[in-house]
This record gives C-alpha cells, sequence and structure tokens, in this order.
C-alpha cells in the first residue's frame, strides 16, 4: 500500500522583494518572472512530498489579475492538491504585502504538476495525497477534473470518456 | 472598424543558449526558465501586434515533454492566434536543435494571453487578428474554446453559456 | 508612548534551491550568496516590525559551520530580535534540508541589524520589541551586550561604560 | 573535398527586450551586454556551420553608432561570412524597432572571429562558405583582407605579404 | 617551519559600478551586493596567501555607513591581516569615487575569516602572515582578540580564559 | 589649453572568479562575458581620465588566445592610451593566475574606445592623455593608426588620406 502524506506536510513558503530588473518599464514585475518563482517553489513542495527528483511536467493555469509592483514584498506559499501514480498537482498561492498595514493581499494562483523521477529520468510512484481542510478538499476533487481536461487538450483521452468533467455541461 | 494584421506579422523568434546556472541537478533545462523566456517572446509578438504596452494575463497551458540540456540550442518562436477587444492570445513553439544534424525537433507549445494597456494600465483596443495558414486557423478557431474554459474557470461564465466548448462534449 | 509589536510578527521565511552559479568549484553554496540572501530575508524582518524603508547597518555575527550543497533546501526564518530608538537587530536562522528524510539541519544563525528611515534617510522611530519565548528573550537580552561591544569595536563607546559586557568578564 | 555550406544556412536571430539591469545611468543599454548577446548569437551561427563546438577567437570590429534605450526590442541576425581552414568570420546586424511603426532601424554591425575544436581543445577543419547574395559576396571577399589586417596587428604577417591589403593603399 | 607571506603579496582590488538591480527603492546599494563582493574578494585575497582552495569561515563585522549610490564606482581592497594554524582573518576597506573630483571616500571595513581545505573539505595548514606597515600590525594585534571574542560568542572558550580581550575591560 | 592626465592616473583594477554560468559545455569562459568585464573596466578608466558619463563607441580588436578555466582568477588592467578630442582609447590587459605558483599569465589584450557626453548624450571634450613608460608611448602613436584604420573601414576616411597608416605599407 501506498504512503499517505497530508497537504500541510509539502507546504513551502517563499518570500522576496521585487527588484529592478524584473520589472517592465511601467515598473511592474513582470510575469515571467512569477512564473519562474512559483515552479521553483511548486517543485520544493512537490519534492517534500515525495522526496524524490521532481521535473515539471505542466502550467495548467497561472492568471495575473493584479500588478505587483517594484519593491513590493511578494509570498508563495504552494502545496500539493492531488498526487496520481508519479505525479502531483501544486497549488500555489500569491500574496502580496500592503507596506503600510503588512495586510497580505491575494495576488495570484497557479496550479502546475510535476512528476517524481529516477536517476535516469524515468517516472517512480510518490504517496497518496490526504486532504484535510475544506480548500484542499475541494482543490483535490477539481484535481481529477483539471487532469482529463488537459488529456483532452493533449489529444491523449476522448471528451467521451471524461466523465467528471461532462458534468460540469450535463 | 478595427485594422487587421496577420500572425506573421507579429512573429518573433528568440534563439538561445542553455547556460549553467538555467539547469536542475540532472543537467536539464528547468522549467521556470524557459517560462520567463517564453513570456519574453511571447509578449514581444503581442507588442508587434498592437504597438502598445503589453502585460501577461494568463497562461492558459504549457506541457514540458521532453528534457532540455545544458548547451542545447533553444528557438522560441511566437505568434498571435486571436485577438478579442483588449486582448491576445500567442502561441509559441520551442524547437531543440539536434547538435550534429541541426535538426529542429519540437520540445514544448504554449498558450500565454496579454492585455494591452494604456500608461495607467486601463485596457486599449487590439487590432483585429487574420489568420491565413491551416495551423493559423485552427489555432484561432480553439482560442474562443479556451477563453470560455478561463472564464468558467474563473467562474466568470456559467458552463451553460460556454457554447462552443458543450460542443465537445455533446 | 511607543508601539509594541512580538517577534513572531515580524517572521519572514524564505525557501531557496542552491543554484550552479552560486556554487564554488567543490559544488558547495559560497558564503556571499548566503549572506545576501540573509541580508534581504532579514530586511523584510525589520520592515514588517516597523512597516518602514530598512537600510542595512551592520553585519554583527555570521558564522558558516557546515557546507550547503549544489541543489540543496535552504530555507531561512528571520525575526527581530529587539529594537532600540531607530535601529532593530533581526536574528536569521538557516536550516538545511535532508534530501531524503526531509529533516531540517541547522546550518547557521546571522544577526544584522537595521535602520528605519524616511524618505531624506534619516532615521526614525520604530516600535518596541516585546520577546515571548525563551530563545527570543535570551536573545533579546545578548543585544545590549552585542551593541555595546559594537559601539566600543567602533570607537563610540569606552569600555567601561560597557556595564552589560563587562559583566561577562568580571 | 570540403563540404559547401551556404550563409543564409547558418543564420541566427535573437530577440530580446532591454531589462533594468542591462542601461547606464542614461537609461541605455550598456555597449558590454550587446558585446555578450552578438558573441552568443555568432556562437550559434558559427556551430551552426560547422556543428561542431566553437569558441571565441577575436572581435574585429564593433561600432556602437546610436543609443539603444531600456525597454526597447533588439534583433541581432548573424551569419557566417567567410570561413578558413579551422575558423569561421561571423557578421551580426542589430536592428532596434521603432515602438510606434514597428520600423526596424540598424543599429550596430559586429565581426567576431571563432574556432571550431574538438574535446581537447583542438583546431578542426569547418565546411567552406558559399556566399550567394550581393551583400554576402561584399563580406565574403572583405574577410581576407581583414585576416590580413589581424595577421600584421597580431605581428604574425609583414606587411608586404598582406597583399589585399596593400591594394586599398596604392 | 611555516612560510612567511606579507600581507601585501595577498592584496586583491575589485572595482565595479553599482547596477540598477544592485539597488533598493531609494536607488541606493542594498547592503547584502556589498556583502558578496566582499566575500569573493576577501576569498581571492586568503587564496593568494595560501594557494589553497578557501571557504567562508565567518563575517566578524561590517558596518555601513554611507549609502552608496547607483553608478557610483566602488573598488574594494582586500588583504590579509593574520593567519592562525589553517584560518585567515581577511580585512577589506571599501571605496566609493566621487564622480566630480575623483576623490576616494572611505565607506566600508569588514573581516571576513576564511579556512583553507583539502579536496575533501578537511582543513589545511596556512602560511605565517607577516605585518608590515602600522595598520597592518594594528590590525593584526586586533585579529587574536577578535578570535578570542568569536570563541567566546560561539560558547567554545570561556571568558576568564580570553585574556586579550579581558584587558580590554580591567 | 585642455588639461592634462597621464595614463596611470585612469588606471582601474578588477579581478573577478570566473563563475559557472559564465562558462561553456567544455568549462572555459566564454569570450561574450570577457568582453562585458573589460567594457565595464575600460569604461572606468575612461571616466577617471574625463570625470563625465562615457558610452562605448567602439571595440577596435580583442583577441582570445588562451582558455581560461572555471574558478580562475582573472585580472584585469585598464588605463587610456590616447585621447581625442571628446574620445578616448582605452588598452585592457588580462592576466590569469595560476593557482600554485601565483604567476600571473597574459591572458588577452583588448581596445576599447569611449566617448565622453553630457547629459543630452552629446560630445564634450577630454583632457590630453601624456604617456609617461615605453609601452604607454607605443599605444599612443599606435592609436593614431588604429583610428585612421577606423575611419577608413567605416568609410569616413579616403585611404590615401591616412598618412600614418600609408607607412606600414610603403
Amino acid at each position: 500500500m501506498k504512503t499517505e502524506r497530508t497537504a500541510v506536510q509539502s507546504l513551502a513558503t517563499a518570500t522576496r522583494i521585487v527588484m529592478p530588473n524584473e520589472t517592465n518599464t511601467l515598473g511592474n514585475l513582470m510575469g515571467g518572472w512569477l512564473l519562474n518563482w512559483m515552479d521553483i517553489n511548486s517543485a520544493i513542495a512537490a519534492h517534500r512530498h515525495c522526496r524524490r527528483v521532481v521535473v515539471t511536467a505542466s502550467v495548467n493555469n497561472v492568471s495575473f489579475d493584479r500588478a505587483i509592483r517594484l519593491g513590493d514584498i511578494v509570498t508563495i506559499e504552494s502545496k500539493v492538491s492531488r498526487s496520481f501514480t508519479s505525479s502531483m498537482e501544486v497549488f500555489s498561492d500569491v500574496w502580496v504585502e500592503d507596506h503600510n498595514t503588512g495586510e497580505q493581499i491575494k495576488s495570484n494562483e497557479s496550479i502546475y504538476t510535476f512528476v517524481a523521477v529516477d536517476q535516469n529520468g524515468g517516472p517512480i510512484e510518490v504517496p497518496t495525497l490526504v486532504p484535510e481542510t475544506d480548500l484542499e478538499k475541494e482543490r483535490f476533487n477539481g484535481a481529477l477534473r483539471r487532469r482529463q481536461l488537459a488529456l483532452i487538450l493533449a489529444g491523449r483521452m476522448r471528451p467521451e470518456e471524461a466523465t467528471e468533467l461532462r458534468d460540469l455541461f450535463l
């Protein structure tokens, strides 16, 4: 039987200050840098879940709803939301801190998928993720739907097989 | 009437060599760096389409199917696939070059969305994208479906309104 | 009366993976990079304590007792240990993670001092730090001794005035 | 008989946005960064000509006639202009894009020379370059003159042996 | 008998221009970058003293008394101040240049300690440092006091054994 | 009358360790990085000569005769060799240090030209360079010949006007 681990056991936290070289001509953080930081922090969460080398398999969805400014303090919190045979879906929540009040304002969410590999790059089995909080359970349940969607978009699953996803539309 | 521009008018090409600091302990390019490069190259394509400042709005889907090695030559080609009122969807194709034969091997695809903004960061209208080749037309048609999907996932559209997307499942 | 804030209210956490460019020819993290990361994370802690721009005033003591390897996951936790009129002493604890067990192994400690400044760079008053745990109290008490030592070393206090420090030797 | 390859078969294109860290206090791109980018892009062109590891042998001439600004889009196009036994001369043309019109304005030219090496760093033979367009032929013809000049400046050829070059002055 | 070397034989000089990415939102050099540069330059001085691989053992004291601006030219001069069995204390003096007059203004001092190691990371013996100038002698004499202080702070020496240091207070 | 300054008054020295990200797949320093460092150090020398903002005008000649390895200590010494109305030619000598003996081995030479500019980017007059040593005089004399050569290559001087240069061939 596979080992079980909770989401919080995989939690990785990174805090950064936005530096000049990471901004565009409007003085805002460029999306590409945040994508890079979320990739690294998500990889640490995936590694903490399985204790193996992990490689990025896909970025499922990231939206940038709010400009982040030069000098802003950015906090990224990443946790595994669900594991499959050898892959792990990781959610990251990104917060920007109000300089005066210290209030943490939600800025972004991202969903990355990682695969655990051995030294030859072959996939290996990872522990089962056990969600605990309501949010963790909601993300755990959505993961199957997102996975079916990814397989359809990649042409590796027929829409009529995507039972979880079909329910959304019927 | 809005200006029209072809996809090829927005083409941006970037060629890079994978440097040591961009690799993981297996000697492979880390996904986060490629995400950063694709963001910049896609932004150039979006800028060439509309000639305005553009900001990353979302990353819709990226998959990493093939390891890219230290020292590999990577070519990224980005073109706008469809424009909406003030947003543009950009496809990037990533190729890795065989060192001995020079053969270009397809390594990744990505879909980013950008918004054109004025100096206050407010959205402004962009030209209409006119697809020409078969591939450009296929990506143009898929863009509407992806947009509906993004709106549903973000909770800004109800599934029963996503007519394009529903057709996939019915 | 000055505002009071606890140490934990200033806590800043940064998690990083050691990248190739940060290592020496033995494959170990160079001290200068860790000094840079601890400076940034300590500055975030100082900023969270006072909500003002802070600048590094001094590095009081850092020791490097254990080699950190390429690819290691490093966690830095920084908290304000004591505040004076406009300066704040910040302790950082650095942990390296065992790749197989996930055990956090203490690697370094550092003590940095920051000053809160206004827009002209002039010093401004900061809240009082209230220690809660035993370790926080121990560091709070030691801070006065370290401050006297720094003033003596800088030639701004005579040894006979350093009452806290003299007790150590008498 | 040596293999023959055309100039266009070696074409390498790089597009970049000038980032804050690459500018001086006037907000202009520093020459040293452009030298670095032209070196990498020229090396890719040389590699595409010979399919071997190449190392920079010399920079023959670069002039900076026009300031390039923060945020500008820079396109570098490099092609081999002539090959000798184991060395290749590479021309790069640098263009800056007008943000409003998209017009490509010529900004720089550079001439770098590379040598193809085996795994011990010893020189190895490269294919013959066959120029096709008028510009390629002009650069091909000038290469011999530049090579003689370089050999004289390095003290490895006597001026009276530099027949091509003498013609310029007689 | 151990080899002897003078302080000036270990002199390392680095000159840098402060770049945008190294500044905070006030446009001043961030302390963490200077700490990084002083670490590298001090390591070169320590390497020149012993001709072995050296690793940073501690930063004893650094103070930042004067803001350094974007575009400023910074000169760091590092020399070994004293050697012990396998460790070397290195002083660095940092100067900022007045743009108009060229005057070198003293900005910082730092004291780092390095250990010479063999290929397994084990400590190895280093030459004796022979001070020549008055300043070199003063720093040489102070080194013993600083070393006792470091050992006390690390809990590896009892205050009553620190004879050099006790003299300061009695 | 113009101010006069000696070559040594403009001397700038930079010492660096070759880091992983600056090497190619053979573990050697890539030429483009050395070009970048020589540009910065030459700019400091030119600035020290005229105390004004300087911009790179051209790279006249650089050759790379010897591979520089990862971890090598590189020293760059730059001095103004001759000044014209508003431009300055700067020679840099690059040395690599033998790890065991400390011997400084000459690795490269480069010749860069800079122009002093005012805040609008317009050229301004610079002091006269007065060479003192034999090598400085030799480089001072050669500068006129190189300048004529550059003007001819740029099509701004006719070969028959290049009296200094013609003497080489006649």
